[in-house]
């Protein structure tokens, strides 16, 4: 099946900032996707040295700076970029200057509107220009415009739960007006550099919120893609915490469909919507998504929940949703927008 | 200052159902505590067991059965009813029928309502005669009841993470018509029983909704507490959820206050409402509780912070409250009960 | 690659005990495998249940008994049993009589001589006309037997990391008389049953020795291979501790060599023994193995360490070698199995 | 019984490095002990900081440097010094010129012999008149020296679980030529300094072993006390790793003492070496040490277990020893040598 045509095509990846966590999710899915191949990973910290010396692993991949990776631009069929926000900007231009397609993971060209962008991010975006052919890789929203697109804005890791798990009912012009989120997040989250916050002997057996309310620039990614869905326009209470394991985010959120909607109508909504979505798992109605539904997959498990069971059509809903902040929150997404891109297989590399 | 009329007297304390996370706790408690000292432990599954063989400890005691602790009434001054709710009704009346003063920790003697009981456990309450005497132990909110008072019942582990957090609020009426309480309770909170639920391949790596919204029975504390405490009435929506610790209560609550409130003026209600409360640790205005802030010790740890930091007064918080789930959400309270019942200090054994 | 004159053959798989952790892992790793698919699932205690009931997944397998698999052993290719010790000797039995090839992941077909199992396992070995065609499915060690083997018994997962950590020393009769070995195990060694030892707030923050000395049953296994593989004879002391992670073994063993090896002439033994083993990592001398190098993949990664940098030729030792208890140490394991049993590729399903 | 004609003497103690992780639990014991009182903490990093704004508690010190402290000598009663090796030297002198009671928890005191320090820490001794003075305070061991010292140099954690589970059979000469220790350690034993080794998603879910075989340092506090404890000389094969839990260390260490000798012997001799100990817990013969055991307390639990139970008097043996590195391997037994050199009850605030 994975023929084409006599004989399968074979991508060459190029990945900037190899050495983090995604980096390294990215690698191992590279590994098991039939049509991807490692070209070249760059790490400014650790150019020179080899992969195996950085991560427990036994690849020998030498790692190049980023510069060195510019000039064999040609020697790529795309680049995952894995920087942190604002440092991706320019390697996203020169990278499309030099015609290869790009998956970027960090921020900078997920927000459409630049202002949106300065308000968050607290600079101006140095290249408004290439927002335009910039798609916003949300593979189950955006799949149409993600084919073909050379330039793929992958996602953050809290949106793509609190998105997946909210759009059927902002499109069908059900989501309330207020909507509060209650995130936990696991703690590669927060990145590989080592901080105090994420030490072991201050996260473990500890619980931390951060950013909570309406701080944290992940909202603006919700505010887009779900306030961009229907006719109505929510506000996102939000509310992130540093969860002492390794991978995966649930985020546990409490919305209010209209009065007198059966619970039932409304996870019927979300089968039709998610009918034939190889990475959504819809639950049955009145179980919760936990962690353990989706680390170490792809998948997005979803749960809906009547907040009363004495009174369930008053309108008011729980709706859980899981990802693994690693996978379907980062570089699963990253495959999967790749492979829609391509028009190969969605799913290969990722079951 | 220990002393009293020139010799410090010592309680004697039986414990009912000593084998339990709580029961253990107590146990500790007790030994830090200058004033108690052990007469009996029971245990139904280990009656004729030495504590040691239960626990990695040296404490030699004896287990005995509740059966002959009720024979040895006349050995302790006071007992520490450590059981599932259902099974306390009977040894509380019993032993109050011997005169022993009772702390219940379990769920048998909080809800003065027996109906509302009733709703919650569903089962009629066959002790209505005891709820009179009965004074609900939270020490910050009933202090003046529970001196003297011969039967307390201990407060619910979540209830108290949320009363404290928000009975500021709900006294003076600032408190809106709908909470929203997100809480994360470790695992020691589950009990003992081996489960598969909270065995550890299970439960750790991962995190667990459960009875979210309108079902947990710890709702009922809630309201009786907050709704008995000024004019206003609020909903609760509740979704507790298993956090692979072994111990620890956060609750993130999202409250609305009157719009116009500065959240200055609402730290100052909590300064006014907590000032010397030696377990009340109120943080700076707009940082969050953790789980580190009173992970064993018998605090609870408060945040307030405003929703929105570009618009502060629009009345939109987050309450974060934190307690050890086993000392200030059971044993420590339970203690910290039994030093104000008897007049003697309050923070005896519990710093 | 995976073609076999035209088309691919698809191997047809039933799992025994397919609700255990080894059972779930098998499952995972046939979805991954480009020539085997499910056929049945069975599990006595959830018969009659959908997997997605008793596993956060999304499968629905439907879960049959034993005995409905035995009348449905045409339909299967192969069957893999995840079985207690002793439940696995009559359905072999069954299962060959039918003529389908087994991988029996319990212990019962692991030891040659029968009176060596009865004295580990307390009682006769009641099939032991099978035990003359049951090969010992190490597959480092034992790959030429186990091509078109029938009955392949599966190795145990601690004498997986020790058998291949030494075999090279064991081979070249460079084995000390006395090898100690101190090994630690993920808390899915100890299987799903809900038990207080492996309950979360039991295990967590905890490190619990047990069997220690020459009390495992594992040890059996290590005797068996590594003495029978040269010229010498050692004694194993083997300390087993259960660790507070999910999965992974670590095994930290001293041995001696013959005084006046330089540790580099070890290294290089290993070198030469290993070549082309897909799943072996051997690091650079002087490295230890952690947990980190192998969990979630189906490598055994090894160090070799000189104690004394000050007398590195003294002949001691020092010899890490970590696996996944899931992946090499059972499932994984089972699958290279199949692979070498049926001529295909040894890595297919498992990179 | 705390009384000291008539008033209970209160001293006054200073904190060198007081927001380290020792520094950290040597406050909260002094908080519980009825005869401690804090009158200074430093903090190089952190001076003119609240201690609140450290650590998650509402302790509102202020922190001073170093040398504002010398300044202030007058004001205590004895130092703790919580730092680093090599750091330790000058301020110690600097407090024992000013006739301040100096308890020292760096490694810098604790060897006798500056060559061997020299030999282990790389670099010569700088104050080796202080020597003679220091006195080792390994509490069960040197108890009488520890009184009315002026400089006590606290053991190392590790240290302080091997010798305090081999002392007795040291001080027999039962000990064997070649001792092997593997053992295990929490994560706050590796310091508070943000690092990638301890980082949580490094950490977490691994295991690592470091410094194996004859390299860690705390092989010569092994040495210096075992080897001068009796008429033999063993050889220590010393294997740390670091564990995935806040605190405890677990050592297993497998030994021979003379062939013939019934494990019951030696279970004998332990008992009459730490008879009327408080903080030893000698556990049943057979029965194996935990970190549960211990964690949390300042006690050092030990069990005896004879290899083989086929043969348990052919002197092969396995002694585990389990501590809490933080207080019996660090903050704890600093205060029992407090009460010790002080002459008031050793159990004081350690209970």
């Amino acid at each position: 099946m994975e023929t084409n045509q006599g004989a399968t095509k074979i991508y060459r990846v190029g990945i900037a900032g190899a050495t983090g966590y995604t980096g390294y999710e990215l690698i191992r899915l590279i590994h098991r996707h039939p049509q991807l191949t490692v070209a070249w990973l760059t790490s400014e910290s650790s150019a020179g040295k080899a992969y195996s010396q950085i991560h427990p692993v036994s690849w020998a991949y030498p790692l190049i700076s980023l510069a060195q990776a510019l000039e064999r631009a040609d020697e790529v069929d795309v680049v995952f970029l894995c920087l942190p926000h604002a440092a991706s900007i320019q390697p996203v231009r020169a990278f499309r200057q030099a015609g290869v397609r790009v998956i970027d993971l960090s921020a900078d060209f997920r927000l459409k509107d630049p202002a949106v962008y300065q308000r968050w991010y607290g600079q101006p975006h140095t290249a408004t220009e290439l927002l335009e052919e910039a798609v916003y890789g949300l593979c189950e929203v955006n799949r149409e415009a993600i084919r073909d697109a050379p330039l793929i804005a992958n996602p953050g890791c809290y949106p793509t739960s609190v998105n997946l798990g909210l759009y059927p009912l902002a499109k069908a012009g059900w989501l309330g007006k207020r909507v509060i989120v209650d995130a936990k997040s696991g703690i590669t989250g927060a990145g590989r550099k080592a901080k105090l916050l994420t030490s072991f002997a201050e996260a473990n057996e500890n619980l931390t919120p951060y950013n909570v309310g309406y701080r944290h620039r992940h909202v603006a990614e919700m505010e887009q893609v779900l306030n961009g869905a229907g006719p109505s326009t929510s506000r996102f209470i939000f509310s992130p915490h540093l969860l002492p394991v390794n991978r995966g985010i649930l985020s546990t959120m409490v919305v209010d469909v209209p009065p007198g909607t059966p619970p039932q109508a409304v996870h019927q909504l979300y089968q039709e919507s998610y009918r034939d979505e190889p990475f959504i798992h819809l639950l049955p109605l009145g179980e919760c998504a936990t962690l353990a539904h989706t680390v170490h997959s792809n998948r997005c498990t979803i749960g809906i929940t009547p907040v009363d069971p004495s009174q369930p059509d008053n309108g008011e809903l729980i709706v859980t949703a899981s990802i693994d902040n690693l996978l379907k929150g980062a570089s699963g997404q990253a495959v999967q927008n790749f492979n829609i891109a391509m028009g190969i297989d969605e799913t290969l590399g990722l079951l």
